[in-house]
């Protein structure tokens, strides 16, 4: 035998088809066409200001040095404070966070995978509200860990379950409950009253409750985002909750900051020290220059209330313009309002596979040699079928880009029907 | 039951002994005490002008952006130019080294983790060179991987064992064998002999053979350092070979770029799209602008020779102020010259255990308020009781404080005698 074996772990990692999506865009891009890269929640927009400055004159000191595993200290007090002006301001009831309770990563995906590898052992079950951000499953592979879903429907305006039907799926080797809100891929954002139930079952059951909120400042319409440090129970069930509750937070879409790859993980000090260890051993430290640069990004929201107006006005105004092409160029589908993040789920009741009308579009479709990657659903899903007839969409182009785009999906979809009727009938002959 | 259990894998993780002595110089450090941190191999030399120059430039484009999680094509081709020229300046054969063959990571320790993650599972066996870095047992904690002792002594000039007591070590549940060359601790550099037996072993045991090669540029006497890409070996195992290596490098030693964070991993292309898998569900993607300025510190040493040269230089010259002061100040003690990296292995015959001393040495001790601190050994062993009376000095300063360090180590040593005597005086009572 002249190679060897993986491992097991390994198998059940594969490229997302987010990621599969770019790798396609980018080539197409290379070989001359324009593709609107609608397939990634990478913003468009520049990063903010106070990163580049910040950065800058770090990397010019010169002297670029490994930071403690736990973070960088003035970027835990920043966070925390930032954290705590957030509901502060809204004048809203909330847990207080201290340095103690901050840790940094790798971007938010090393905020999971530590904390998966930190929290669960191999053939624990994880419950995973439903759609949810696809690479979960493979964070969550890296440590052996399973998760199940608790679906939740377009139609039914991604309502959580009854609680009984979500205890159904409690078994003894349930761990914890993950959940996204706002959510990637549909908007959903979890009510007070969700989140409190999600919270009573977690302690119930004797589960860690984890909560990406990374889209916390994405609100596309009138509800706010709610976040774990908000629910409020009996002081009798308080003291439970604050050792099982995690939060996951990146600077990564806020700030537009996907490639400076700064996460957080917010919890207890005993939690946040032990998913420290896993960060000691899977990168040793994040950069200390790219910290500097985030901190200040976070100081300067601190003192200028305008760049998270701007940025939510910014992305209302994509969505609104998203919503009227929608109508106009693809009126068969079935695609609600979403109400935070800056994602939007695309239903096309007709298709069997989207995939074949997504590689349509991406491949052989072109409009003035334009064109547009698109991100099939069905890895949001666990449960099987879903998705299948399903696309999202990120909206990280200008209005007209938006309109141009979804104006391209649906000229590409009247000419997908025509290639797929005639590819039928030569299959017939 | 308020707070829940954490995975088994956290138990085995720790900090190393060399953060623990950080966390404690940096305490005293903000307490006025001047410490100088011989523990920790964080050079003290300002960056390689390039990185700051392109990330700089990077960063004021303003777009921060997702990389493809296998890493930036521009800085796996500088990387994969480097590596071949490396070889080439020198007329060596080598393996020709190319994009496909280069993965980007956080610095060596993700490249580490990434790797035990992708190949070995929970109970798998991994033969190590010892003494060896630390952390490595931690890192292969976090796939479940269990680490198994080569060791080599000092007083053999740390030289490999003989294949036969190598082979007594080997189980069915062996599948790979892992070295440091040079050696961070001991400063060992394999000779192409010794690489191509432990080559040779791997291919005959059917194990992975994993050369960390972040020192590959530190040579500190006349001996170059040797590649498992140099390995030679008939034209029937070559094949096998190729699919059973794995080089791990980092940007952060030789550039002085330790909060870079940019790490390497080398092999076939079918083992890189493996490991890149986990990178994908570990980290998402490294940094973007970090990888350009990383590239540009290539890009730098592949036109201008003088650069390596010169480091070595400074290297050399701290080295030799070493192992004078060492003879004036701590006559008592072996420490060997090392052949590469930029550490000191130094044994204390009279001590029983080195800790002590340590902490004596770094929270009780000081000369005008200067004080000194190192790295006690014992977790560079794998074997019981090897290292307790060892510590590591990593030669991150200039001539003139690495002589002054050594002479405050050499008084508290004195002075620690006396505080042992007294103490167990005290104890007789």
């Amino acid at each position: 035998m002249d190679s060897h074996r993986f491992a097991k772990r390994v198998e059940q990692l594969a490229p997302s088809s987010i990621r599969k999506m770019m790798g396609i865009a980018r080539r197409l891009a290379q070989e001359g066409k324009t593709v609107y890269e609608l397939n990634m929640g990478q913003p468009d927009i520049a990063c903010i200001s106070g990163f580049q400055e910040a950065l800058t004159a770090k990397v010019r000191e010169g002297h670029i040095c490994y930071s403690p595993f736990i973070g960088e200290t003035y970027l835990r007090e920043t966070f925390a404070r930032y954290l705590n002006h957030h509901f502060d301001q809204r004048k809203v009831k909330h847990l207080v966070v201290e340095k103690e309770n901050v840790l940094v990563t790798v971007g938010a995906s090393h905020a999971l995978t530590s904390t998966f590898l930190a929290l669960f052992d191999p053939g624990d079950e994880i419950l995973c509200v439903e759609p949810f951000f696809s690479p979960y499953s493979g964070f969550m592979a890296v440590a052996g860990g399973v998760l199940k879903a608790i679906p939740t429907f377009a139609e039914q305006g991604f309502v959580l379950p009854d609680d009984d039907q979500i205890e159904k799926s409690i078994t003894p080797k349930t761990r914890g409950i993950l959940f996204n809100s706002p959510s990637n891929p549909s908007g959903k954002i979890l009510s007070e009253d969700e989140l409190t139930r999600l919270a009573r079952l977690a302690l119930k059951h004797n589960l860690y409750i984890i909560g990406d909120e990374v889209y916390r400042e994405m609100i596309l319409g009138d509800q706010e985002s709610t976040s774990l440090l908000q629910v409020q129970l009996e002081a009798g069930l308080m003291e439970k909750f604050k050792n099982s509750f995690i939060i996951i937070d990146s600077a990564s879409k806020s700030f537009s900051l996907c490639g400076a790859r700064i996460g957080f993980v917010v919890g207890r000090a005993p939690i946040i020290d032990n998913i420290a260890k896993v960060v000691a051993h899977t990168v040793a430290s994040v950069s200390d220059v790219v910290q500097y640069g985030v901190a200040r990004a976070y100081e300067q929201i601190l003192s200028d209330a305008e760049y998270v107006r701007n940025l939510r006005h910014t992305y209302r105004e994509r969505l609104d313009v998203a919503m009227i092409a929608i109508k106009e160029y693809l009126p068969h589908v079935v695609a609600p309002r979403p109400d935070g993040a800056f994602y939007l789920m695309i239903q096309f009741p007709d298709l069997e596979d989207v995939n074949e009308y997504a590689m349509f579009l991406l491949e052989r479709f072109n409009l003035g040699g334009e064109t547009v990657a698109v991100t099939p659903a069905a890895s949001f899903y666990l449960t099987p079928g879903r998705g299948r007839n399903e696309v999202r969409l990120a909206l990280v182009y200008e209005p007209e880009k938006i309109r141009r785009s979804i104006f391209i999906m649906g000229e590409a979809y009247k000419a997908f029907k025509v290639y797929r009727g005639l590819e039928k009938k030569a299959s017939l002959r």
